[in-house]
């Protein structure tokens, strides 16, 4: 791919949208015919950057029967980029695509995001100067990013792909609750806490694992006697409870997030870009390309259009209804957490009850991968010889490395291999059958991975509004929410159902029925067990059916 | 759990089977009744684990039905363990259960099994105790593993679960041919790697993608000037092309891989074994606790024996016909790859075309996953509200952690909360008719490990002789292998090509007739994209569809 840059226009939003739909061959199905690779075959210039749909086995006519609902798809993206508000439920506006082309935005919104960037761009040139120092007067080498889901996917997948030995600071992150886990990554950062910047990530500030890690965390520095609050950085809704600490504390630094960007678009906002900016990854590059993509997938054009493409081979893929999965694979270890990346992305966008209208539909559509030719060793065997309940989406990456490389056997390198297996395994599911979708790009870069996460953000709201979801809520996550509270709260009443009867052992029979949670028994089991090997109540008995419980012995 | 022992007894390989089925209740549903909880949840007292099926929805009478069918599978299980030939496509013995009871395998089996343990114990020793030095007589502080798929998913998995600041080497992977992803390893590597010792495991050591990561690794000890065969160590076949090169070039040490033993079953051999004992990993509890749940998975009684049950929730959660995934879900980071080792483990074994008897029949196991609660903050979203059509693996790992723990409410631990948020979402999935399994571990050590993967062996094992499959083979791999092995043919065919024609370009149609391969035109077209920005060919021309490629041109 060449450089030339491409002068695709965006077209003015109130221009009536135009579809040119492609001249399908009739009874188009999966071949490696050159005549239909070159149809389907989109290059995207200006971005080095391609994207193949001709091992997708268009229906006949699928495109122009379409164009109808992709026109009006494209018009709701403008009307949403426009400021409408498309969160019904939350009477949101969805900004994401402002982000990067803030001139595109509110007056207010854009002000937010520029004064955002001038904040990220001073803040980290402070620290990467020396001029901003840890509370003991040493230079930050360390960066820990506390947050989780939409706070922690994005962050992590760029700085996993875009991170080298030129890093300015070593980053890890606390993306769970789980007490073991948040110690082995403090353990690691121990001899350096003084050295260590602490960005804690949440929108609302309520999110219970998030203040989980920051609780553990600040025990760690005080422990150690380092002071947190001025190492110690939030990112958060203006006003929230962690706004309000950070604020109360005299943390380091406070940014904003809005409630028009939803955490799993929220890699091109403060939430991916301080820690890109922070490890000195080109973060207005990532801007850069997810704004370059941007402009590719407003054009009305589908053929020109990657993300409707995208969207559209979804659609003919599952039949509209998550009928298959998307595996993704590509073949590069820097890609290695895109799946899991888009697995939020997709996932929690598309995996809803029900659509706009209220009925019940069960929407969705899995996401799962790794990386090849990692998986070729793994679970290919499946996708090429079991069901045929998936498509793959390769990322096929053309520079192999920086540097010079070695053959591993005259003329052929291990980029060879990686390409060839690339291909091989692409080809292999083809003759059985099996569709797949191609995206190139010449390299992993801050550019590339803007423009790839701006794709997949324009395909996912695109595919919504054709099935006629809500792609901008998660009423589930919510209800899973819910019902962990009631477990913490049920544990509550059963310790102090406990405490109350000191000396007494009860079964959990019986501490079910008096604390009126009968239907409850199982999980009250669960909890009992889980209380008891952690030491905070007695266990007499031998097997689970004859265990009692008791409150805690007092301590030695 | 308490820590009493099971005295479940092996029963003589010979004695007839005997099945005993569960009482079903009738109409049983997913309820979170405490008598169908009690039914369906086996205690493991000598592992301190158990398996949960309550929230499965046994259809009535289906383990009655399913019971001839189960009997013959644990008899050519039996069969199996005393030798048969297992794996018919490659006239295989299928020796893994003997890894962890050498005295049930055949004398020859048993000897090499024992002599290797031996060998792990003796080498292990001289590394640790500082007797066995690098070529520079430095100690060994890092471990680099090179291998793919079987020879790294395992000890990558073990690695990642088991590990902490009390290792005595640092760990490292090499499992791709992806020339950026070697360089960032070896990078690390590149101050010590004189203290560095190296893995290389390929059954074969015909696999591409380990041989390319040795002789890159080779490269750069030798550009470093280290001597890489006094700091290599071969795991791979007797007389293989990598044992040959290891005896050839006098590396530090050279242990066994068994053609009765495949990749995926392979983390209780050599494989999985030295490596984690090299990290200081309790490889020998490893073993212990898969030879106890091999007894256990053994038992001829159902209700017992919770790889039967596993197997036969599996066939009724997917009809026996892949119809739903199986989403694995630890509430534990040290789990997080766990989901990807079943990956292989599940979807290499039972990802079928045809069955043992020939007919076509497309079987699988789809397997997905990641961590709690992290991951309720992602796709949760879709399994509570998007299409049925996966069940979830839930594993509860009751330890929080070692040492004091804060509280983050009154009374209220981290540990609460990611085990509230296990219980809130299993429950809130089953509200929604969504079916899950649970296992509980008291705690993730090395026991806790070997039992897990010996548990999901046999259960794969058993299931594949219930829908008749041949578990032990993976024709797949090969055939895009072949393919592959195609495509760097076909380069070395176009590279021959152009250097023929100093001085000239040509376009990939012209190229592709001229090489008689029209029908591959496509993928010449992505050979010459690849070879022009690793800058091995010249190309001219602006857009794809004008571009005409080149001989390189000579380097200044």
């Amino acid at each position: 791919m060449q450089n030339d840059t491409c002068n695709h226009q965006h077209k003015s939003i109130n221009q009536t949208v135009n579809l040119v739909t492609r001249n399908l061959s009739p009874n188009r199905t999966v071949t490696s015919s050159w005549k239909n690779f070159a149809e389907a075959y989109l290059e995207l210039p200006n971005l080095k950057m391609a994207l193949d749909t001709s091992k997708v086995a268009w229906p006949e006519g699928f495109l122009s029967q379409m164009s109808g609902a992709m026109a009006n798809a494209l018009e709701q993206m403008q009307a949403l980029e426009q400021g409408a508000v498309a969160n019904p439920d939350e009477q949101r506006q969805v900004g994401h695509y402002w982000l990067r082309a803030p001139a595109l935005a509110p007056p207010e919104a854009r002000q937010a995001i520029e004064a955002s960037h001038g904040q990220i761009r001073e803040f980290v040139q402070r620290v990467h100067s020396g001029s901003l120092l840890g509370s003991q007067g040493q230079p930050f080498r360390n960066l820990l990013v506390i947050g989780i889901g939409g706070s922690a996917l994005g962050p992590q997948f760029v700085h996993h792909a875009l991170g080298s030995a030129a890093d300015r600071l070593s980053v890890r992150f606390l993306d769970n609750t789980d007490p073991d886990g948040i110690d082995r990554a403090l353990a690691a950062l121990a001899p350096e806490l003084d050295q260590t910047l602490v960005l804690v990530i949440s929108k609302s500030g309520g999110t219970k694992e998030t203040r989980n890690g920051m609780l553990e965390a600040q025990h760690v520095f005080q422990q150690a006697g380092v002071d947190f609050s001025r190492q110690a950085v939030a990112i958060t809704g203006s006003g929230s409870a962690l706004d309000r600490l950070a604020d109360a504390e005299g943390w380091l630094g406070r940014f904003p997030m809005w409630d028009w960007v939803g955490g799993r678009t929220s890699e091109t906002s403060v939430v991916g870009l301080l820690p890109a900016a922070l490890q000195g990854l080109g973060w207005e590059s990532l801007l850069e390309g997810a704004r370059l993509m941007d402009e590719h997938t407003r054009l009305p054009e589908i053929n020109h259009n990657p993300a409707a493409l995208l969207a559209l081979a979804w659609h003919t893929l599952t039949s509209g209804r998550a009928e298959k999965a998307m595996v993704v694979l590509p073949y590069k270890d820097r890609l290695e957490l895109f799946s899991r990346y888009l697995q939020q992305l997709v996932m929690e966008s598309l995996g809803k009850a029900q659509d706009l209208k209220g009925d019940l539909v069960h929407q969705g559509l899995t996401v799962y991968g790794n990386k090849g030719s990692t998986d070729q060793h793994a679970y290919i065997q499946q996708l090429r010889e079991g069901p045929n309940d998936f498509f793959a989406v390769f990322l096929e990456v053309l520079r192999d490395r920086n540097g010079t490389t070695i053959d591993v056997e005259p003329e052929v390198t291990s980029g060879d291999f990686l390409h060839g297996f690339l291909l091989g395994t692409r080809q292999a599911l083809a003759e059985a059958g099996r569709q797949s979708i191609t995206l190139t790009l010449e390299q992993v870069d801050a550019r590339s991975i803007g423009a790839l996460i701006a794709l997949f953000e324009r395909a996912v709201g695109l595919y919504a509004l054709l099935v006629g979801i809500n792609a901008y809520h998660q009423p589930g996550v919510e209800a899973g929410k819910v019902a962990a509270e009631a477990i913490v709260k049920l544990q509550g009443l059963l310790l102090q159902e406990l405490q109350q009867h000191p000396g007494q052992e009860l079964d959990v029979e019986s501490l079910a029925a008096r604390l009126g949670v009968k239907e409850q028994t199982e999980s009250l089991f669960r909890i009992l067990l889980h209380l008891a090997v952690n030491e905070r109540i007695r266990r007499v008995g031998t097997s689970w059916q004859d265990s009692r419980f008791g409150a805690p012995s007092k301590k030695a």
